[in-house]
């Protein structure tokens, strides 16, 4: 597979984290995820940017995705330009400088039995 | 991201709203949600159709999703012409007058323990 | 909302019949769905097919989804040509002589806390 | 349905066998799953990549399809090359010689209740 698949602009309507947890961190704390595959040789410097219902968006969160690999980006944990807000509705826009492949999920721990959703993100025609 | 992303039509061929809830709400009540991204300069005014198994299409629900923010619609938050009746199987068209992107989600709160789905929505090429 | 949306044909690559459930039918009833909406004016002549590991298919189980309505149909239903075995991996393919949108859904409530899935179906361009 | 209905790459960014299980093996144990449907009237021959976060990415895993068959391919069961190690988040690629339709889940019996995510893999245009 040495052909870079996917898209270069991806959108993802749905965004919410959880605003508490129960079970041990990280793997049963609360938390969205942005999957994002780069199957090209060169790295992809990817840029989210995060839309609200109530404010202008911010970014971009800058994330780089080296060449052949997979990141699995948690919404929690991106900080810079400021973190995002839990309990809060939220949408995002990704954007790379190579074709990248992008899946949406969702861990809800809030109670005691997990709950999970997942879908793939929308591909931009650009 | 100037450019408005996405389609203008969509459809949503699960529809069900759980009868009843568990736990505090608005967070815990049994819910489901078009989440609407309208990354476009201009507002977006959106109609939202409901399609039921044994009656007539009801709708326009009128909805704004202001330029640059995102809309997580609660379907049970929609009154006008007429709430949706819960524990009733029934689908969605949305039509916007700018490009959207819209995700499908499920909070199913009947049980103590919460359950997910979340799916894109199918863009309709017009 | 006049024109009638989506394909003609659709697959479903997942399919899993719960063998067992909790809580009170139908509701708690574990289950597997294939939504189906007809938004055009005319009634949908619906065929679906069976794809198993181990046998050939069986079909087509024969569906009307009236004009300007929903089915949410259920797999666990369906009777003719012969009952799909639970607990059994299958696929579906679904053919209608009109356009119309498959969302795919599963409730599983082997446990005491019910379980959700729920994706668009692949939309085939024929 | 006598036409080979899919696509011949398919890529699903997200992947994470959780590490331990809940309940009787083999129909509660935590598992990802990609579904795999083949319609057409011959073999599909399959390979599927797995993409990591920090190292090259391992293949190909083959599989085949019989024509006229699905099959429900447990990632946890894909020995040789090498086993995919649980609690890692990964990512695959799915190749194969005739049109095929995928589909990715997971159920995760980590806690005393399940939780089950699905949606339809990125289906490439080649």
């Amino acid at each position: 597979m040495k052909k870079a698949i996917g898209h270069t602009v991806w959108a993802i309507a749905e965004g919410y984290i959880p605003p508490f947890s129960t079970g041990p961190a990280p793997e049963f704390t609360s938390h969205e995820t942005a999957c994002i595959l780069n199957t090209s040789e060169e790295d992809a410097q990817v840029n989210i940017w995060i839309y609200f219902s109530d404010r202008d968006p911010i970014g971009p969160y800058k994330v780089t995705v080296p060449a052949k690999r997979t990141k699995h980006v948690r919404f929690n944990d991106l900080k810079d330009p400021e973190p995002i807000p839990t309990g809060t509705d939220y949408s995002s826009v990704i954007e790379s400088d190579r074709p990248v492949v992008v899946q949406h999920s969702r861990l809800d721990s809030r109670q005691a039995e997990n709950a999970l959703l997942s879908t793939i993100a929308f591909p931009v025609t650009t």
